[in-house]
This record gives structure tokens, C-alpha cells and sequence, in this order.
């Protein structure tokens, strides 16, 4: 039977600090007939991701706000259930930017269909196998300009975008991968799972000092997803002609306070580092190389992952929050249906 | 009647912050009989410049520290008054690093002969027409990738790097110059004599204000030769894709507790920015680019310059410490001849 409505959530007001449920309001939508050329789509996973909070505040940034009263958009991927374009027959999987809601109808033209593969649970084209994966590429290869022999720092790297760009830099051939997280679990699947070389745990005390004992040798490549303390540490080690590439600031997201920044700007100029910020959509054109590579490296057993789910449409706003405290190991999702 | 002594200024102690005559000595020196292969020179001008302070630190940078009870090495020009080289007559001009001397003994191949041309002072080759011109030409192509119509913010720009930056980035096609500069004389120079649009006395308000309300339009490149508030400030108007070289950080050299970074650096991510240190020795392959172009802007009229003159070798240190303190318009220099 087919669902008439939908449930979504909605932007009800902009966080100060960190969100809240307050923030958000979970709506009942209804889906209507389908027009020519549209889609009905159960989500089988919605994705929850660290920039999204940049995104609910109203300031200027590289796409627009969300709106009051409106959908967070965001990746998601699912299944047509009924369509009325040729394009898309019902079964295909797609993956979306409609973001948070159990079934959308849309124009076909909106979602793009992915091959449904042994093996490859669906969940993978949220993270490794899509935009995550795709974000530690460009990160490493555009961004810092990663060579063989470096040695890598990572922070952030239990999260979806650490674990990934941990693989990848390993695979691209860095000499050291070191890496930061939050609790001892996560630290041991760094080394174990991961393939990091050297795991730490910024908890245990302040990574400025533990970084500066753990790589002596110093750092080529700095990947941040933290910002903060972890940039400045990363400033400490880094060596002449350093790279540095911003992906994330989380530290910083929910701040309702003007967050100093390093104290070592200095070393910018006596070292000759370059810092790059960047976010994914000015970069789309590395998809077909990073497709082409990954899928060859997963396929070929080289590329682990991890997932944690919360299930239910209604707890996205829960999913969302855990993730931004670092409650997931990999790739934090919503599961909505399959 | 040739001088058989030198007076030199040697590092007597690393400074703690602002430097002090007591971290200096000022030495006489027996210069002995030439040497086979060796030539006498005496300066006419000596280079104080901001780098400087950083050599006198003991930490790792991109150039070894200045030893304790040695001479303060850097640029200066004069002339070759007793030769036991063929390649370098008694007459030539001649550009070195020895430093801060008045005389100056050492191997010929440790000079560099430049034409001595009508109408061009000996000092231009230590600031306009040398290394301080070529820095003021990498920063802005190279590193800050310049484009035609951009908006350019420069900080310190009253300074010797500042004043050659202005003019470069306005005959490469910039759209509009903006300057910043601490006094009032400063800020009527730049718009008067040195090409800026728009100068802004950083005593009058905060930098940060004030930038803002200048150039709501935003930046595209900015040249950073103070850092701090500056950086701070152009860090926050900076347009998405600008690109920031950092060439100096004058605010953090004499200081002596570590000074808090811009408490803004999302804005690298959020508006991908790119920031690059630098240091003029990794790029001196651009020397015979900027040497035809800029003798060309100079024989056509189009460069101006200011110098603050000090003096005496004896006084080097005033020199340097003023300079520190923007006490010069222009290139600061010592002569010691001619």
C-alpha cells in the first residue's frame, strides 16, 4: 500500500549554540497525486552530517541557510515506489539531497539512480562510497596535495570523513597516518581497523602536547575536521611546506561565543604552510577519478567502515545531536525504511 | 686611504621581546690583508628589516637564528674599494648579505655586481628594485595569485613591502587598493602618492570596523604584513575563493606571551579560502620576471618610494627598532658611505 503522507523534519528556529529539539518540528506532509515526470521515494537512510549545523544559522556561507518552517535538505538515499517518469521505474535506488523525511515525491530529475550491487548495502553511497568518501579524496589529493611519503595528520578521525581519509592517505601511500579521536574504543580502531599508524586520544590530555611526543618528525599533511585546539597543535608539528586542509570546525558550530584561534599563526609564514578551506561542491569534478579508485579499492577488500544507526525518521533530530557530541564511530545515519 | 678596520653590530643576546641596545654590541674589527679572491667593500647602505626579528629567536624556522657574538647578516650595498678578484674591480657596486658593517671583507663570489645607473640611487637596490619589490611581486602573483579586478587589502602598507605591494597590485589590474597604515601623514601618502583608493588609520578605530564599512563589497586578495586584528579583520570580509598571503605578522614578533589567532577561521572553510605563508628565498626563480617588469614600470615613471635614512653604522639599532615600531615611511635604512 502506497504512503500518502510523509513525515519530515523542519527547521522551527535557528539554534543558538547547541540545537536543541526545540529548534526543529516534525511535520506530517501530504504527498498528493503524482505529477508527470515525478517520483515517490522511500528513504531507506537519511544522512546526518557535521555541516549541516552551519546551515541553520543565518549567515553569510557557500549555499544559502535553511529556511523557517522548511525541510532540512541533506544526502539520502532510498527506493521509488511509484513513478510517473520513464526514467525512473519503480525499484530503482536513488540518492537525493531532499534530505529529512521518511518518503519524497519529487520531480525525477532531483534524485540520481545508483546501481544496486551485491554486497554493497545501500547505506555505503551516504558515506565511503559517496559524498564522505569523496570529501577525504579531495581533501587529501586536491586540497593538501598529499605525496607519497608523507606523513599524515587526521583529526576527527573516528568520524565518517576521518575514517575514510585515514584509508585513503594509507592508500595513497603516506609514510605515517596519525590520527586524534575522543574515547579509548575509538582510538583502538584507529590502529586496528583503520590502519593509523599512531592513535590519540585528544581526552587524555592536550593533544597540542601529545602530538608534539607522538611525531617528532613532524607533519606534511594536516586533514581537520576539528578546528580549534587540534589546528593549533597541527600548526606546532607541521613542517616546511606544510599543507594544511579545513574540512570541518566542529569545535567551533556550536559556540555561542567567539572562539579565539591558534596562538602559532606565525608559523604560517617561517614554514611556508598553505591552508586551504573547502567544501565539497566546488570540487564535484574529481567524482569519475574518485568512483573509479574507490570502487576499485573496496571492491579489492582494502576499505573497512563503520556505521551507527539510529532508526526512525522521528529521531533524526537525536541522530543529529549525538553525532555533532561524537557519539558515532564512522558514518552516523537515520534509517527509514528497507 | 683604505680602512683596515670594520665596525660591526653583533648579536649579543636574544631579545625578550622589544629589542634592546643591550642585545646588541657594536664591535671593531681588524680586517687583515686581502686574501686571494677576496675584495674590500665598503657599504653605503645596510637593510634593517622585519624578518630579522625572527632570526634573533632561537627556534626553528625556515633560516638558521642568528649565532650569539656574530654579525647581524642581511642586505646591503657598497662599493668595492680594494680587490684581490678579477671578477669584481675596485669601482663596482655591488649588493651582498654581510649585513650590518661599514666595511666589509670577504670572498668575491658573495657579491653581486648591479649597474650603477643615471638616476638610479644605490639604496633602490635594497628595497624598490630588489629583494623588497620582489617580495611585494611574489606575494601578490604567486602566492596570492593575483587576477585582474581584484580588490586588494593590504596591511602595513606604508611600510617598504606595503608601499611596492600598492603600486604592483595597481599596474597588474587591480580593481581597487585598499590600505591600512598607523598614522595620519601614512594614510594621506598611500592615496596621495601610492596609487590607494581607500587608506585606513588603524589608530583612528578598530581595523575591523573599519574595514568592513570600507569595502562591503569584500576582498579578493589580501597581503598580510602584520597579522593579529589585521588578519582578523580581513579574514571577515574576505569574498569566497580569496586567496591571503601572509608575509609578515609584525604584531607577534616583539611580543612575549603567545597572542590569540583570528577568532574567525571558519570563514576558511564557509568561503574557501586559501592561505599561504611565505618567505622570499623558495621563490627567487621569479627574480629576471620582476627585474624586466619592474625596471620597466620604474624607467617609465610609474613607481615611487620613500626612504627613512638613519644615520651610521652605529646606530643600526635605533634604526631597527624604530622600524619596528612604523617609525619609517618607506624603506628603512642605515648609510654608512658614499
Amino acid at each position: 500500500m502506497q504512503p500518502m503522507t510523509s513525515t519530515e523534519i523542519q527547521l522551527a528556529a535557528r539554534p543558538t549554540g547547541w540545537p536543541t529539539h526545540d529548534n526543529f518540528h516534525v511535520a506530517t506532509v501530504e504527498l498528493g497525486d503524482l505529477k508527470p515526470g515525478e517520483v515517490r521515494v522511500a528513504n531507506a537512510y537519511v544522512s546526518v552530517d557535521p555541516y549541516m549545523r552551519g546551515r541553520m544559522n543565518d549567515v553569510r556561507s557557500y549555499v544559502a541557510p535553511y529556511a523557517i518552517g522548511e525541510r532540512i535538505t541533506g544526502g539520502a538515499i532510498g527506493r521509488v515506489i511509484a513513478s510517473a517518469a520513464d526514467t525512473l521505474p519503480v525499484g530503482t535506488v536513488v540518492l537525493h539531497q531532499h534530505g529529512w523525511s521518511d518518503v519524497i515525491q519529487a520531480d525525477a530529475a532531483t534524485f540520481r539512480a545508483v546501481p544496486e550491487l551485491e554486497g554493497v548495502p545501500l547505506s555505503l553511497y551516504l558515506h565511503i562510497l559517496g559524498m564522505t568518501g569523496l570529501t577525504a579524496y579531495v581533501g587529501l589529493t586536491r586540497i593538501a596535495q598529499m605525496r607519497e611519503g608523507d606523513t599524515v595528520f587526521i583529526s576527527g578521525a573516528a568520524g565518517a570523513v576521518g575514517t575514510a581519509a585515514g584509508q585513503i592517505a594509507r592508500l595513497l601511500g603516506a609514510k605515517r597516518v596519525i590520527g586524534s579521536a575522543g574515547s579509548p574504543e575509538k582510538v583502538r580502531l584507529l590502529t586496528e581497523k583503520y590502519g593509523y599508524d599512531t592513535a590519540l586520544n585528544y581526552r587524555d590530555a592536550p593533544i597540542r602536547k601529545q602530538l608534539a611526543e607522538a611525531v617528532p618528525e613532524g607533519i606534511d599533511v594536516y586533514f581537520d575536521n576539528v578546528g580549534g585546539d587540534h589546528l593549533e597543535a597541527a600548526l606546532d608539528m607541521m613542517n616546511d611546506g606544510g599543507r594544511l586542509a579545513l574540512c570541518g570546525a566542529i569545535t567551533a558550530y556550536n559556540s555561542t561565543e567567539r572562539v579565539p584561534g591558534p596562538d602559532n599563526m606565525a608559523n604560517i609564514i617561517t614554514r611556508a604552510l598553505s591552508i586551504r578551506g573547502f567544501t565539497l561542491s566546488a570540487h564535484l569534478d574529481l567524482s569519475a577519478e574518485f568512483n573509479a579508485r574507490m570502487t576499485e579499492w573496496f571492491a579489492a577488500g582494502k576499505i573497512a567502515y563503520d556505521e551507527t544507526v539510529v532508526d526512525g525518521i522521528e529521531h533524526t533530530v537525536d541522530a543529529f545531536i549525538d553525532m555533532m557530541r561524537g557519539a558515532n564511530t564512522g558514518k552516523m545515519l537515520v534509517r527509514t525504511g528497507e
